[in-house]
């Protein structure tokens, strides 16, 4: 039990499955713990926000471990692990938050004020993040397991559902909260900007939460065309350049009760040949979000971008049209999602089979040592979402 | 009765009191209404946003009646105006809202869909907002008098108070405003940027609200100095280009609750010889709000700026630094105040002596005629707020 | 055209269609109005609240024309009504409101503070609230229409959809807000008491809310198929005195995490041969909703019960156990529902087929003149939600 | 050191102060812990939720240590405490909170589901509450250190704060949630019932929160004046039954926005002779708010009270006369104030010097062994707050 593995990033574009360390009850700074838990990791799923580091569009170090959507099985609790026990099958938010300070009492767990020396925020195998080893391992420590960790009722039960409850660790309370900032409720008319898992997910919450009709919009046809397969209205972006024209085809009008921005700082400008534009996509929501509509930011918008085409890019610095917002009392809400202020309440959806995000962002579970080929197809655009299996427990895709 | 005068925007610094046509019962279409009101116009105030204007800042033509901050008594009602009655004396919402589209229904009175037929939301006597004319003048038109007024209990006692209540017109809602979006609550550390009359306002309301310290920032050492004589901590821009040393040396770190934009679109940068810098103030304020922070942004972002320095800003797209404000978690709250949704307890609290808006402010009075004088002083950075009194109502200043 | 015919409440259990006046541009005051539309009633519903009258269990007088759930075309526009005409098909909210008062611009049109001299709130056709005529007739006179109505879009549309889109004037709405006042979203294990017409849609709207599991309770048989049969998870309230553990063999535990009095003052004590007992309902939620719950009362409890059988329950003075909320910090949420809050969603919602209200509630058209039956077929607790069809607009049921 | 000394429940109207156990890092089922500190007591204060017990209105035993308000100092800290170290100065909020369940994950420190095995919620020293020693004492022991307690900034400003920062542990965040819960901003025109500390704290929050007017109503005479003195209108109950008239004669009708219930299930009728009457306060309340207003409930209602007159007041069923709360669309909030929520705000407030808590309740040091002539004197009704000091280290009175 002593051996572990798990994904590495090695520079630009390339990621390798190699043996690391076995976790043990330290923190990154190498102090003690007691309020950890060691857990086998059942599933790891790879993610859009781990492919900006992939790519080179963070300042992340070669030889990080990657990885920060885990569900895992307990194996080793520390002794101030007081409500779980060895043997709980267990969802891990992506967020690493201590419980303790001001913003995690707040349900602020995005930016816990004690888990990262950096900044605010601490998550696993993430550049900038406080140093957390990452989850795409066979095994990974979690530290406040009992603040952090939610206990799935019932283990078999979990298990036959494992592919979607896998989706709890980021995606799903992702889209969720994208969609709750953005004001989604009963009867909104909605538009999710990306058909990438975010934005399935951001859909999928849309539709859970009463949306009278959800699109979704994106450049890629295989995505669009899954995207239509599960329920929701895709929109084909390289059609025009005009986002309001191609709402207005659906509902009428060039406007929407409510947008989600699931695309993030690598977005590319709408239209045929669309070139890289990183604010097109925040822009675009501006001209067609009702007046005193909300904007909710899920994807990624980074401080330092060593791969931006200008200097000011370079900072995390975008040409936004803030002045139309502002003439349409527009709200924005951006942040690393609190993943703890939802996931007990969309496990419980899933669990009453209200939600089946597996089969909307298209789960597709590989083993552990084809990650690097998962990131591989993920990148290339591939309509999936991979799940991966470092014990081989999820049976096959 | 039939003779009235009010304040003209001629073009770039140029107003004068003119003869102007006395109001009637008619909307800017030309239909007749039910619903309206005449007031003669006991206070209106002259406002920053209308400095845009005559700064050339805006497309506004020439030829405009000028004004929309309006306190006054009702000499004339419509057929359909049944809670209000000749010899009422009463505040006017800056917004010119129905009371009876969405928005409105939704308390979202800065963007009544009815009002304006080139966007959402109205006012009177400003570009692009639906050609009603303004009140700097003896008698204005008010429509939708028994939704959009608020008749003070005791006409008496409010003209005692009247250089406080003329400022429920706007200035103070939309400090209010910004505060509240801002998320002040009881215990807030608060940076308000600009010390005008907005950001006094805004720093009165954080106040009154509860802030354990409210700091205020300019670069305008005779509008510091008054800001600091009404009890609050001024800030001097110029010390220092760096927002963040200037708080620590206050409150003990460069960090802040919460921060307001009562500045807008014609920032100049931080510092000794700051130059024009549109975004200086929203990139500022992510500097220093904390994590999970919000950022409330009553200050004026406009769609069209026809004196920008760069195409970009010509057409409002500024330069944001939202990788920052994302990494932090920041919520942004932009737009026209709904000024409906507040007025009435903040009438309260100026009737019931907990809210001494004029002193803060620095209430100024002076005769009509003398409009043209006001603005230029108020445009010279005057530490004053310009009521114009155009019956000679509100005695001598 | 001056002809009418309305539903006309005699005596205890007695109501008859009769001639009645045709409506006038007149307040019940008999004061000529600008803002109000007469209406072609094309559908009117029966409600358990018209029940309570009929039953004797309040004061309304001998005479009243009943009904206050109305859809209709408007056949006449007052002076000062801008925003819709002649032809419109439009839903009106139970709610008689102003929207020009306090109570109204903040969104609570169920307490308008002008349209009822006796206290907050008004509605058609019922007793304490105004002197507004009742709407189960041909014609109907609405005030303050273009506040009040939301006019269908398309109205070939909204016919063929009119047995959903005629819930919305009443039942809908206060089924949703029950759900939402009780805190019913995403995941919530809800429990609905009364399986009624209102609990039904309770029902149905906490699951359009994304609510996890919907139980609701009834001693009614018939009821109670009907709820199962549409989707919900009916509790048979006659198999035991305990509420709890009658949940707890659908949940797993005596508890839920939401919960909505559809019921009101008319309840009886849950078991096999229950008899009236006033607060049974209010404390059984108590016992049931989790720690830091919410309970959701849009049953009507009443001020005045002259069928009460103690002299406390004649001035709706109820036996609550509120110690027991209290040591769980529960919120309790009372009052009629504004209407005009939730309906354009809710409207939405079913136009774009994702809320089959009609279905749910049992929609059953009758003709006008068969009121009568209707509401004995009601009160003998017929798992059917009447609809009244004036002009034959409807087709068979 | 391991010498300690406590205020000891003994029956009827009987405390004393006798030696007791020192505190070990034992939770009540005598499970070891990591996460506790053990507190020299620095301030421990009489609270009226004490009073209910020592007059025999609960079922707590003979013997129990009592005191729930506490501030120390930590002089030993457990393994799993990363954030606080020997030496802070800490407030310890009066709930015993796990940081870790779902409740406590929500801000509902208040019915937290893990550390009382009879019911949600927890607290030291009090009947029912999980078994935690009390507080009134020179050493207790505070589990789960790093979410419960905070750490005073600066020790030296504190101690010389120290007669309000120990207002922090219960009775200011309890004034302050029911103000919070009541509505309380800007403006409001606020009643409090009850004039002991909790009423008073109740009161000086509407204040901070920017009430424009605070009554507070007692039958108590000295109450009522120190009441006036501190800045609220008193208001004589004994001066008639009606509360709405006393209102009316100070705002001009007989209606408030917000009221906060501070007395709890021991009122007595309003009057000359008040008897006791245990929903009188809760009624009375109902009449006088606004339609659309809350009614914030901190006042303690009991599960169980073998006091009550009549068999339904012995298990907290009481008559209330909801049908008037229903009519006016009130909302209700009850139960412990998650101090948590409010107290670092609070701290702030006062450290800031705009909130001074300890003259507004007139706060009154005694030595610990006094606490039995202080429970006596608080029970008499004395117009002050107890303050016990068991180290002496608080300075006179």
């Amino acid at each position: 039990m002593a051996q572990n593995s798990g994904v590495i990033y090695l520079g630009q574009n390339k990621v390798e499955v190699q043996s690391i360390d076995f976790p043990t009850m330290k923190n990154p700074a190498g102090k003690d713990i007691k309020h950890g838990v060691i857990l086998k990791v059942v599933a790891t799923n790879i993610c859009g926000s781990d492919q900006h580091m992939v790519r080179g569009r963070t300042t992340a170090p070669a030889g990080m471990v990657l990885g920060h959507e885990i569900t895992g099985e307990i194996i080793e609790a520390g002794d101030d692990v007081e409500y779980l026990k060895v043997g709980d099958l267990v969802t891990v938010p992506f967020n690493v938050a201590c419980g303790r300070c001001r913003t995690c009492r707040e349900q602020q767990t995005g930016v816990c004020l004690n888990v990262n020396p950096g900044r605010a925020g601490g998550a696993y195998g993430y550049v900038d993040m406080g140093g957390w080893v990452g989850g795409q391992a066979e095994y990974v420590l979690v530290p406040y397991a009992d603040f952090n960790l939610i206990k799935f009722p019932d283990k078999a039960q979990a298990m036959s559902k494992i592919r979607d409850l896998t989706m709890l660790s980021d995606i799903l309370p992702t889209g969720f909260h994208g969609a709750v900032s953005a004001g989604v409720g009963v009867g909104s008319i909605v538009y999710v900007a990306g058909a990438g898992p975010v934005g399935l997910a951001a859909a999928a919450s849309a539709q859970i939460l009463g949306a009278a009709v959800v699109m979704i919009g994106d450049m890629n046809q295989e995505r669009l065309k899954h995207a239509g397969s599960v329920g929701f209205t895709p929109i084909d972006l390289t059609r025009s350049e005009n986002l309001g024209e191609l709402i207005a085809q659906i509902v009428g009008k060039p406007e929407v009760d409510c947008a989600v921005d699931a695309v993030g700082f690598e977005a590319r400008a709408q239209g045929k040949n669309g070139e890289e534009a990183p604010a097109t996509v925040l822009n675009s929501l501006m001209s067609i979000v009702r007046a005193a509509g909300a904007i909710g930011i899920p994807g990624l918008y980074v401080t330092e971008d060593p791969g931006a085409k200008d200097d000011a890019g370079k900072t995390g610095n975008l040409k936004m049209r803030i002045g139309l917002g502002w003439a349409k009392s527009h709200r924005f809400y951006t942040g690393q999602t609190p993943v703890l202020r939802y996931n007990r309440q969309l496990m419980q959806a899933i669990l009453y089979d209200r939600l089946p995000i597996a089969k909307i962002v298209n789960a597709t579970v590989i083993p552990l040592d084809q990650a690097s080929k998962g990131y591989a197809d993920f990148d290339s655009g591939a309509a999936k979402k991979f799940v991966l299996d470092p014990h081989g427990l999820l049976g096959s895709s």
